[in-house]
C-alpha cells in the first residue's frame, strides 16, 4: 500500500504545483474562481443558472467550466443563460483536476468576466483533495439528503469556505430537520457561513450574490 | 500517469482476487451478498431498514455491513430491526474494498443469516471498481436527484443488476419525469430491472423482496 500512497502523494503535490501556477495567472487577470462540489444532484447546475442569469442582469460578467464523466448536458443548460460555458468530460475520474482546468483555459477568451464558476463531479469525497487554484470553496448540500450528511463527510463540510444549503423549499416535504443539519455542520466546521437557498424560489440568491 | 494507472490495476486485481474467494466462501455457507451502491442520501440505510423489518416479519434473516467515511449512524439506525449489524469507516476511502469485507467478518457469527446487505460508501463513481464478492449489485437512485443521472454516471447504472428509484412519495415535489428516467436508464443499461420504491409509504417492497 504505501507505493500507491506515494505515488498519490506525487500526484497531488504535481496538481497543487499546477494550481498555484493557475492561482497567480487568475489573480493576474482580476479572474475570481469558485469550486462548487456537491453530490450529484445537490442542484449545482440549476443554483449556477440561476447565478448566471442574476449576475447578467446586474451587469456583471461569469462564466462556468462544468465538469462531468459524460455528457455535455449541463454545459448546454448553461450556456442558454448566454454565459460562457465549457464542459469537462473526465472520462470515469471521480473529480476535477488543475491539468484539466488548464487544458480548458486554453484558447478560450475570458475579458471582461469576473467571476469563473467551476462545477466539480458530483461527489462529496474525490474532489476535496485537487485544488484548481480557486478563491471559494463552495459545498452544497440539498435537504433531500438527509441532516446527517456533514457528520458522514466531515472532510467536504471541513473543506468549504461556505456552505449552501440548497432544495430548501423540499425541506418540509423531505422531513428536513434544519436545527440539526446547522448543529451538525456547526461541529464539524465550525463558524463556517452557511445560506438558505432555493433555486426554484430565488431564496438565498442575494446573499450569494453579495458574498461574490 | 502511465505507472499509476498500473499500480491501480494492480490493487484491482488484488482486490478481485479476494473477492472471488469471499464470494466462493458465501457460497459455501450459503449467505447471499448485495453490495448496494448510490450517491449520499439517496435512501440506502432507510431502505434497508424497511428490508430488514420485512425479512423478520417473514421468518427470513437478514445482516447488514455498512460503509461510511465516519461515524456508525447508520448501523445504529439498522441494528434497532435486531438484525445484525456491523460497521466498516473507510477513514477517507471513497469505496468499499474486498479487504475491508473480509477483516469485519471476521469473528462475526452470522449461522442461520440469508441474506447480507452491503452498504457502500455514498458516492456514484468509486465503488463500481471494487468487486466485494457479491452475487447482486443494486443501484438506488432517489427521484429528488434528478431524471438526468443515468446519462451523467452511466458506469454505475451499466454495473448494477437491478436499479431502485428511491423517493418515489417525493417524485412530484421535486418535478420528477418518470418516464424520461426510465428512458435514460434504459439507454445507459438495456434491460435491466428498475424498480419504483418509497421507504416512507412501503412502495416496492414486496417486489423487492420477491426479487432477493
Amino acid at each position: 500500500m504505501s507505493q500507491i500512497i506515494e505515488v498519490g502523494k506525487a500526484v497531488l503535490s504535481k496538481n497543487d504545483e499546477l494550481a498555484a501556477i493557475l492561482r497567480e495567472r487568475f489573480n493576474k487577470t482580476g479572474l475570481r474562481v469558485i469550486n462548487i462540489v456537491s453530490s450529484p444532484g445537490s442542484g449545482k447546475t440549476a443554483w449556477l443558472q440561476r447565478t448566471l442569469a442574476r449576475l447578467q442582469q446586474q451587469g456583471r460578467r461569469g462564466a462556468a467550466l462544468v465538469g462531468d464523466l459524460e455528457t455535455d448536458r449541463d454545459a448546454q443548460r448553461l450556456s442558454q443563460s448566454g454565459a460562457p460555458v465549457r464542459q469537462i468530460r473526465t472520462q470515469g475520474m471521480c473529480h476535477l483536476e488543475a491539468f484539466m482546468l488548464e487544458q480548458h483555459l486554453e484558447n478560450w477568451n475570458l475579458d471582461g468576466v469576473e467571476l469563473l464558476f467551476l462545477e466539480n463531479v458530483g461527489n462529496l469525497v474525490c474532489p476535496i483533495g485537487f485544488d484548481l487554484g480557486e478563491h471559494l470553496k463552495v459545498l452544497l448540500f440539498s435537504t433531500p439528503e438527509g441532516e446527517d450528511k456533514p457528520l458522514k463527510y466531515p472532510p467536504a463540510f471541513a473543506w468549504a469556505n461556505v456552505v449552501l444549503l440548497t432544495k430548501m423549499d423540499m425541506a418540509e416535504v423531505a422531513g428536513f430537520d434544519l436545527e440539526f443539519a446547522l448543529q451538525n455542520i456547526e461541529q464539524v466546521h465550525p463558524g463556517v457561513p452557511v445560506l438558505q437557498t432555493s433555486a426554484r424560489t430565488g431564496q438565498g440568491l442575494d446573499e450569494w450574490l453579495k458574498l461574490l
